[in-house]
C-alpha cells in the first residue's frame, strides 16, 4: 500500500497548540494525528486513526487468544442499572447525565459493568456456560474537572473493557490471571514498559486489584516499589504496624506553654528549648502527633468532621484519604467547621484536655478520631493540649488516649519499609494504562445474575473487570518515544512501515522513488510516500521527523548512482544504502 | 478461521421479543445478533459485530476508491458550531442535549457537517488543496419520538457520513457524482436493491438532493416513479401546473344552501341534487375546493394560522406539509384557533363572503391563504361560503378570489403525471438507506470556511454531505432476506461463509467434520462449526436456519460413506455432496 503525501489529509504545524502542556499532546496535534474539538474531546485525522487501529488490532488478537468474545455496547445507557449498583450517584460530577425527550434519565457510560452483567444474566443460565469472558473496544465518557494533557486524560476516550464471569472464587482467580497474562503480552507487543502494582479496588467495590503503570515523570499516579519485588500504587501501600511498647515506667503527661508554634518545626524547636529530654536526644517531628481535621461529606450530603492523628513528620496524603473514605468528598475543615466545634482549639488540637478525652465519639467533642497505624499503644507524643498556646508532652497512646480506629492515610516516603518485608521502597511517578479488578459478586448481586451450579442450585456469579486505555496508551507511547524534532513510534504501532521521501526536482529521482515505493508496497510494506513536487527537502525532512515513522528512506541526488539514505529515527543513525538493498531492510 | 459454537457467545431464542414489530428486529434478536438496551438502543453480540464489520469494510473500500479520507469525530460536541448554523434549535426534540459539570452545553451529534467544516477550515487554505472528501464511520444519536423497528429506526445508530469540499459549483457537482457512483457500487456489492429518488433537501438547507431508497413495504418513505424514469420521494414530487383557463363566459358565483354536508362526499351529492350542471356532467370531489386550516409554529414559538386550498379529491399530505414549512411544527388548527378567528366558519370556509375576500393577508380574516398549484386562474370551484350551511359554486380563481401564494402539499396518487412528462407515476414504499446532498455554501458561510482561489481572492467553499445508515442497511438486508425459519444473508455480508453442522454421537462424524472444518479454514473459508456434543440435530438445524449463514454443510450419518449434505438457504435446495468436493464449493 502506498499513501501519497501529495494527496493525504494532513497538515503539520510549526507551533505547539496553545493549550498543550505535555509532549504527546503537542506532537500529536502538530504532526496531524488529532485535533481538539472541545476540552478533552478530540477529532481523529487519518494518521491518528491508523495508529489507533494498530493498537486495537493487537488488543483484539490477544483478547481472542485469552478466549474473550468481542461484543459492543452503546455509550448511551439508561439510568436504572447504574442506579441498582449505586454508581449513578457514586460517580458524582464525573458522570455525563442527560434526559431524553420523554424525561427518562440516561448517562454516557464511563464503564460498562452493569450492562455486561445484565447481558450475561439474559443469556447464561448454567455453570456449564462459564467461565465466560467478554470485551469491547468502545468510546467512553468521563466529565473530568480539568481535562488536560491531550489524550492522556480526555473526556471522551477509547477503552478496551473486558469482564469475566465465573461460578467460584478459584474460577475468578483463573480468569483474572488469564487477563493479566494477556495484558502482559499486549503491553510487550506494543513496546510499552510497565510495572504491575497492587491497587486499591476503591469505587469498583471489588477485592483484588492491580494496575499496569507506565513509569513516567508526568504520570498522575505515584507508586512505590522495593528491590525485593513489592510494588503498589501509593494509595494501596499499607504501612507495617510496629509492635506495641510497654507503658509502665513512662513519664506522666506534662502540659507546657507553647506560644508562637504555628508549625511542626517551630513546635519541635520550642519543645527542645523548654523541655529537654532525659535521654539527651532531641525531639523531632516524628515525636509529635499532628491532629488533622477533615470534613467528610457523604453522597447523601451529610457533612461529618473527622480528626486523624498522624506523626508530625508526615502529612495526610489526600489521594490516600479519598481511598480511605470511599464515595465521600473529603476536604480540610473550614472556619465554619471550627466555629461549630469550639472544643477544637485550632493550632492546639490534641486527644485530651485536663486528663479527659476530647477527640473520639466518646470524647467531649464527639468527633470521630482515627490514628495512623504507627501510633501503637505505648508510643509517647508531643501534641496539642486543647488550650490556647499549650501543648502536652509524654502523652502515651493506650494510657492517656485511645481512638475510634486506625486509618492509613499518611504520606509515603522514599525508604519506608515495604509491608511484605522486602526492604525499603522507592517512589516513582506512573501513568495508569491498564487496571484489572476482581470485582467479586457486587454487581451480580445488585443485578441478580445467578446461574445453576452442579447441584442445580442457584448461585451468584463472581466477576472480574479489566480495562486498557487505548487512546491513553497511544499518547503514553508518544510521550515516551519522541525527541525534540518529533515522534518516534515503536514499529508495532507506527502508522506506516516506512516514510519514503523523494527530494529535489530531478525526474530520475522521482522515478527511482516511485519504483522503490512500488517494490516495497508489493512486498507488503506500508509506505508513506512524500511525493510532493514543490516542497523543499528541508520541509520534507522536518515533516518526516515530526510524523515519527521509525524508518525514513530519502531518495535524492544519490538516486542516479543507485543509492538512498536510510534513517533510523530511534537509533538516530543515517546510512547510505543501495536502492536495491532497501526492500531487504523491511523483510 | 474456525469459530466453534461449543464456545461462542450466542443464545438463540425460540420466541420473538415482545417489543418487536418487524421481521428484522425479531430475527436479529432471536438469532443472537443484537440485544435491546433501552428503547432504540442496542448492544451488539459477536455475530452482529461480524456482519456490521463486513458492511463497514465494503464502505471503506469504496470510499477509498472514491478518494475520500477517513477521519473520526467525537459523538460529544460543543453547542457553539451547531448554534452558528442554527441546527442547535432546528433539530428540536430530536437532539440529545446535555451539560458538562461547568454548565457548558453539549450535544450528541446527529450529523457532523459543522465540525467537518471547522476541521477543513483549520487545515485547508488554498483552492489547490481542493477538492477534498472526508468521511467517518461513527455512532450517531437522534432522540426519536417513537424508536421502533429495531435497528431500522434507532436512537443510537452507526452511519458513514462523508463531506466534500470544493471551490466551484462544477467541482461540487463532480464530487457529488463521485459519491453517488460510490454509493451505487456499495449497494451493488452489499446486494441491496435500491431506487435513487429526488429528495427535498429540507432541513439540511442545500439544493440538489437524492435519496437511495430500498423498495420495501414497511418503509417509512413513499416514493413515486414513472415508467419513463422519473423517481422522487413523495415529499419532493411537484405537480405539473395546468394552463390557465379563460375567465370570460363563465357563470357568476352562486351561493346555495348546503345543510348536512359535513364531508366532501355529502357536499358533492347535495350539490348534484340541488344544482345540476348545464353540461350534464356530475359534480365530483375534484370540483370542490377544500380549505384546510393549519397551525404553523415557528422555532421561536410563534403560532400562525394558514389556510391551504386543495381540490377536494385530495388531502393535505402532512409529510409534504412539513417540507413546505421547514423548521416549523405544523398541525391542524384546534378549537381554540377557530375560536380566535370567528371569520372562519368551520365546515363552510371559503375564500369569499358576499363578494369580499375573507382568506388571505389582504382578506378580512388576515389569515395567510395558499393554493394548490392545480388551482390556476380560470378554474371554477364549489367551496364554502363562510356562512353556516352555505356553500358557493362557480367561484372562479383569478376572478372571484386570489391567494398569497402556491404550495404543493396535496397528496400524490397513483397515476398522477410525472413532472418531467415521463408518464403517470406509481407509488411505492421505500426505506432510506442513503442520502446525498449538495449543501452548497450554507455551512461554509455560517462557519467562515474560505480559501484563496486562483486569483488570490478569498472565496467561500461549497460542500456536499453524503450519508449511509450502516446499521439500518444491516436491518434492511435482514428484512429483505429471510424466510419463516430465519435469516438468509447475502454472501458479501454473511457473518461466516459456511455453517458446518456435525450431528449425532458417532465419533467418526465429528472427526470427519473436524477435518472438513480444518480444510475449509486452511483455504481461507470462514467456518462457523456447530460442534456442540450434546445438542440434538433438530436444534442444530433450527439454529443453522435461524442464523442465516447462506450455506450450511451437514456432516451426519453419511459421513462414514464420505458424504455431506449441502444446503443453499437462498435457493432452498439440499444436496448430497461428497465430503472431498465440499471445499471446492467455496473456491
Amino acid at each position: 500500500m502506498i499513501t501519497r503525501l501529495s494527496n493525504y489529509f494532513l497538515k503539520t504545524l510549526r507551533e505547539d497548540p496553545a493549550d498543550a502542556e505535555v509532549a504527546s499532546h503537542k506532537l500529536l496535534v502538530r504532526a496531524g494525528y488529532i485535533r481538539r474539538q472541545a476540552p478533552g474531546v478530540f477529532g481523529w485525522m487519518p494518521l491518528g486513526l491508523r495508529v489507533k487501529a494498530k493498537i486495537e488490532q493487537i488488543i483484539r488478537e490477544e483478547m481472542a487468544a485469552a478466549g474473550a468474545h468481542e461484543v459492543h455496547f452503546p455509550a448511551l445507557l439508561p439510568r436504572e442499572p447504574y442506579e441498582a449498583t449505586g454508581r449513578w450517584e457514586e460517580y458524582g460530577d464525573a458522570l455525563f447525565r442527560l434526559r431524553d425527550r420523554h424525561g427518562a434519565d440516561y448517562l454516557l457510560a464511563p464503564t460498562h459493568e452493569e450492562v455486561f452483567t445484565l447481558m450475561v444474566k439474559d443469556i447464561v443460565s448454567s455453570y456449564k456456560e462459564l467461565p465466560l469472558a467478554l470485551y469491547q473496544i468502545q468510546d467512553k465518557y468521563r466529565d473530568e474537572a480539568r481535562p488536560r494533557a491531550g489524550l492522556l486524560r480526555g473526556r471522551e476516550f477509547t477503552m478496551k473493557d473486558a469482564y469475566s464471569f465465573d461460578v467460584s472464587d478459584e474460577g475468578l482467580s483463573a480468569s483474572y490471571q488469564r487477563q493479566r497474562d494477556a495484558y502482559e503480552r499486549i503491553f510487550s507487543r506494543l513496546g510499552v514498559e510497565y510495572v504491575i502494582v497492587s491497587a486499591d479496588a476503591g469505587a469498583m467495590g471489588g477485592s483484588r486489584s492491580e494496575e499496569f503503570l507506565l513509569p513516567i515523570e508526568i504520570g498522575e499516579d505515584t507508586f512505590v516499589r522495593s528491590a525485593g519485588g513489592y510494588a503498589a500504587n501509593v494509595e494501596a501501600y499499607r504501612a507495617p504496624v510496629p509492635e506495641a511498647l510497654p507503658i509502665e515506667g513512662q513519664p506522666a503527661a506534662l502540659v507546657f506553654d507553647s506560644p508562637n508554634t504555628p508549625t511542626i518545626d517551630t513546635l519541635v524547636s520550642h519543645t527542645n528549648a523548654v523541655l529537654p529530654r532525659a535521654d539527651g536526644r532531641e525531639w523531632t517531628a516524628a515525636d509529635t502527633l499532628k491532629c488533622v481535621v477533615l470534613a467528610v461529606t457523604s453522597l447523601e450530603g451529610e457533612r461529618e468532621l473527622v480528626v486523624i492523628g498522624i506523626p508530625g513528620d508526615r502529612d495526610a496524603d489526600m489521594k490516600r484519604v479519598e481511598v480511605a473514605f470511599p464515595n465521600c468528598a473529603v476536604e480540610p475543615a473550614n472556619e465554619a467547621d471550627f466555629a461549630a466545634h469550639p472544643a477544637l482549639v485550632k493550632g492546639y488540637i490534641g486527644p485530651v484536655l485536663h486528663g479527659e478525652a476530647v477527640l473520639g465519639t466518646e470524647g467531649t467533642s464527639g468527633i470521630r478520631f482515627l490514628l495512623d497505624p504507627r501510633v501503637v499503644d505505648g508510643t509517647a507524643w508531643v501534641t496539642g493540649a486543647n488550650e490556647h498556646e499549650k501543648h502536652v508532652a509524654y502523652l502515651v497512646a493506650g494510657r492517656d488516649f485511645t481512638a475510634d480506629g486506625v486509618v492509613d492515610v499518611a504520606s509515603v516516603r522514599e525508604g519506608d519499609p515495604a509491608p511484605d518485608g522486602s526492604g525499603p521502597v522507592s517512589l516513582a511517578r506512573g501513568m495508569e494504562i491498564g487496571h484489572i479488578f476482581e470485582l467479586g459478586r457486587k454487581y451480580a448481586e445488585a443485578l441478580g445474575l445467578k446461574v445453576l451450579d452442579e447441584n442445580g442450585k442457584l448461585v451468584t456469579v463472581t466477576m472480574g473487570s479489566y480495562g486498557i486505555g487505548v487512546t491513553r496508551i497511544m499518547a503514553a507511547l508518544a510521550e515516551l518515544n519522541h525527541d525534540d524534532r518529533g515522534l518516534i513510534w515503536p514499529r508495532a504501532i507506527a502508522p506506516f512501515d516506512v516514510h519514503l521521501v523523494a527530494t529535489g526536482k530531478d525526474p530520475v529521482v522521482f522515478e527511482r522513488a516511485e519504483a522503490l515505493a512500488a517494490e516495497l508496497s508489493a512486498g507488503g510494506v506500508e509506505v508513506l510516500f512524500d511525493d510532493r513536487p514543490k516542497v523543499s527537502p528541508g520541509v520534507k525532512f522536518g515533516d518526516a521527523e515530526l510524523l515519527g515513522v521509525p524508518r525514513v528512506v530519502v531518495v535524492g541526488r544519490d538516486a542516479a548512482e543507485g543509492f538512498a539514505e536510510v534513517w533510523d529515527r530511534a537509533g538516530g543513525t543515517k546510512e547510505r544504502v543501495a536502492l536495491s538493498e532497501v526492500p531487504g531492510l523491511f523483510a
